[in-house]
């Protein structure tokens, strides 16, 4: 079923993704509708149809809507997760507020998953980035010129393994694997922070590396739910990268955002860098 | 078989463990020889019957060994990962080089197994602090006064399950849960640096929490030779624990080295923390 035509509501975290999406997603013929969240969202936003709520106002989300005739739904951009105090929940997230709570413990997989679940019970349909705006999804194979040796190779197979071994634990979209050993996983801290840690440890001689070495490897969990929870990457993970001295950064394909690709492509060539889409799911 | 009186041969890395471990030994009436690496052993081994050696003389440790019929042999300390280039082999060292160049490519379970495997091969036998000096171990059970908490217990399982599961990759001897969450895992940083790295994130916003939550887990990898590669903790452990406001340290009982035991649980007790001995192996 075609849904051109059908309008999409955006609910905005931080980043520029939520912008370029609603974009892609007018260009594609889809009336839209964003939702900035008070203290994440961009200020640029305000360029589309919208409103702006704190997070605790699921309420008057609803309602906006149900007002506009709105079925389809997209998160789109990162949240910190937030503390139950601070969330000051309105009417309408009062009556939800066992679900709530519910979802706020475990992992970021359950509380997402809480949220879709809240949304699919007022009738809403949860659509990702797959299906608004596909051609910011990473492709599959080289993206570089710059190709990935055999060595390279080696490594992806060593961390594509260990990622999925992590997957049930809810916990690590990415890790760093030189010489076939594992020398960094990433949890809370994110990809960008797990990559300035192996460019310290390079630097103080604790991870001993001549010339560029090792390989980003980065793909969703196995549970993750990617219509609310995609990876992303982006010119500041190539320029991590490159501080971090590595070979280049192997990403899953169809699972992972990637914007400005002709820009992300020509930064990771000039530092020697090869990008690669591979085949995530086992 | 008791082996005391048998003479052993102390490696010994960086840190205060080899000479603990010496005089532990000597205690239990152990004659002891030390073979201190340059660039990581403390000058104070030389208070013991000592020589000292170049990574890359192996030629010369083991002629030392059977100059003075030194059968045991153990490895305490530890040591940043050669490069080939560092090791400048002496003769010795160069008639076993290719099982040399084998086992320095790999994991670290891999490098030490291969090291082991030399030494097994010139006749001796490698023993580890279990057998030279069993009470420097992490006992079973409850060390400070502070006691683990119900949730912290949770947290503990899933750790636990977690770490078993990285095992065969050859990282990770530490993470830690927070609310059944998992937010760091070690992999090459090392506990200090990964305990650093909480500190950071909840001191900076990215991770939410009021007052002391979450622990550390700390225990082997399943394939990881205790003799040769012993986890350890420390004051220094306690202190990083504490500024990372954690509610305490699970440390896998007779499986981690733990110098000062008393000292150690004033600090925790102090800092409000417990520290407990669990049953690592599954």
């Amino acid at each position: 079923m075609s849904a051109a035509g059908q309008p999409v509501a955006i609910i905005c975290g931080n980043g520029r993704f939520p912008k370029t999406v609603a974009e892609a997603a007018q260009l594609a013929g889809r009336p839209v509708f964003l939702v900035g969240l008070k203290g994440a969202a961009e200020e640029g936003i305000s360029a589309f149809p919208h409103i702006w709520v704190r997070i605790g106002e699921l309420g008057k989300v609803f309602r906006s809507l149900k007002d506009r005739n709105i079925i389809d739904v997209a998160f789109i951009g990162g949240l910190v997760r937030p503390e139950l105090s601070d969330l000051r929940p309105d009417f309408g997230a009062l009556a939800r507020l066992p679900d709530i709570a519910r979802l706020l413990l475990g992992g970021d997989d359950h509380a997402l998953s809480g949220l879709v679940k809240l949304f699919e019970a007022e009738g809403h349909r949860i659509i990702g980035v797959q299906e608004l705006a596909p051609a910011l999804l990473v492709p599959m194979g080289q993206i570089t010129k710059t190709a990935a040796s055999a060595e390279a190779l080696a490594d992806l197979d060593v961390g594509m393994r260990c990622l999925r071994a992590l997957s049930p634990f809810d916990a690590g979209q990415g890790l760093v694997v030189a010489k076939r050993r594992i020398v960094a996983i990433e949890a809370a801290e994110g990809t960008d922070l797990m990559l300035r840690r192996i460019a310290d440890l390079k630097q103080n001689g604790r991870l001993r590396a001549k010339g560029a070495s090792g390989v980003l490897v980065k793909m969703p969990k196995a549970g993750q739910d990617l219509r609310v929870d995609l990876p992303a990457i982006g010119l500041k993970t190539v320029a991590a990268c490159a501080e971090a001295q590595l070979a280049g950064l192997f990403v899953a394909a169809g699972e992972v955002l990637m914007l400005d690709r002709a820009a992300l492509a020509a930064k990771a060539d000039a530092a020697g860098l090869f990008v690669h889409g591979f085949e995530g799911r086992a």
